[in-house]
């Protein structure tokens, strides 16, 4: 019973931060999203374009979650955008504590919207809240039609999933577009469902507006 | 300090198994080939190819740990291998009981060669000794080249790296193959890195030759 109960410990301090993350971007009126993947989906290419599409429009800015290396953030820097790298060291996943340091570091507040990028793994930064608004899950085609299925915890707790890297499909097998789809849809409650391509920037007006809706309505509870 | 004491405490009982499993395995004469990777990387796809290739040659069985669904167990069955199913139920990675139920399940050895696929997560399988002879990490081109440098954990304890998907390369960046192959050099520290593709069977022979060769020593010291 011991090993429950320090997990528990774990999840409530965690949970206590992130009411106070929260409590600040609501304080501010900022909208953040929390991205989350499998290595390598396009997280942070996404992030490049969809940064592109809204500076001008909305102030904002990146905190980057990776084990090792500055490689993503400098990628963001060069946006223009305000960026801080953290380096989780070995651990799987981005908690509360680690974002609450990362807005102090970033300064320069207040923003209309901040994006986490999470640590690239699809199953572990799901049972994580970080304060954030809403999780957006990205999954690639490359990865195959059946991800939804397989990994359904972090789909199920996304108020939005990117379908990336449609520009891939026709490489893959036929049947990939629908497959995977379809597949999302059986384990996603909700429409918000868009198949884009950070390379060719195929449907992503639809991930573009959603977003605006999202921190006109922030905005309006702030 | 009560939270590290409970994490040693579940490390050194995994540990504990992973030995039993290990003592079992050179007794029987089997070699066991862990596989790693982000999910979607080809995992299951490079075990079908290598099952067709060896099956004639050698006693084989797998078993698939996955977190939902037995999609993976029903692929390597049309092959006519015997294969077990494990379902993790929310758990980012196996564990050597977990490992120990299956050959329970799985009856029927002893076998030449065991392949043990494990979650699709590039963090936490890496803390986790199954009893197996080596871990194989499979990288895929579309995750791009950065992988290796930003999840190197996974990549320094693999005995092979298979940098698999070869034939989407020409339709990502054209330096992918180039920076992937020399960033996966950078954080290996042998030279069984093979750049492969589990569709066209590009670069598998090395793959196969090197099982082979691990196979006779196994026997050897059996």
């Amino acid at each position: 019973m011991r090993e429950i109960k320090v997990v528990e410990n774990i999840l409530k301090a965690n949970d206590e931060i992130a009411r106070d993350n929260r409590e600040k971007f609501k304080r501010d009126g900022t909208l953040v999203l929390n991205l989350v993947s499998s290595p390598g989906a396009g997280k942070t290419a996404l992030l490049e374009r969809t940064l592109a599409e809204l500076k001008r429009e909305y102030k904002c800015a990146v905190i980057e979650g990776d084990i090792e290396t500055t490689l993503d953030a400098e990628r963001i820097q060069s946006t223009g955008v305000p960026v801080v790298q953290l380096n989780t060291k070995g651990a799987c996943h981005l908690e509360a504590g680690m974002v609450k340091n990362a807005l102090l570091e970033l300064g320069g507040g207040p923003f209309d919207l901040i994006f986490i990028e999470n640590v690239g793994n699809l199953v572990c930064p799901a049972g994580f809240d970080l304060g954030e608004h809403h999780k957006v899950t990205i999954c690639s085609f490359p990865e195959g039609a059946d991800k939804p299925l397989k990994y359904p915890s972090m789909f199920v707790r996304s108020s939005v999933v990117l379908l990336n890297k449609s520009d891939l499909a026709p490489h893959l097998f036929s049947s990939i577009r629908q497959e995977l789809e379809e597949n999302t849809a059986k384990i996603v409650p909700h429409s918000n469902i868009f198949t884009v391509s950070a390379v060719t920037g195929d449907g992503l007006d639809k991930w573009y507006s959603w977003i605006r809706n999202e921190i006109s309505r922030v905005k309006g509870n702030a």
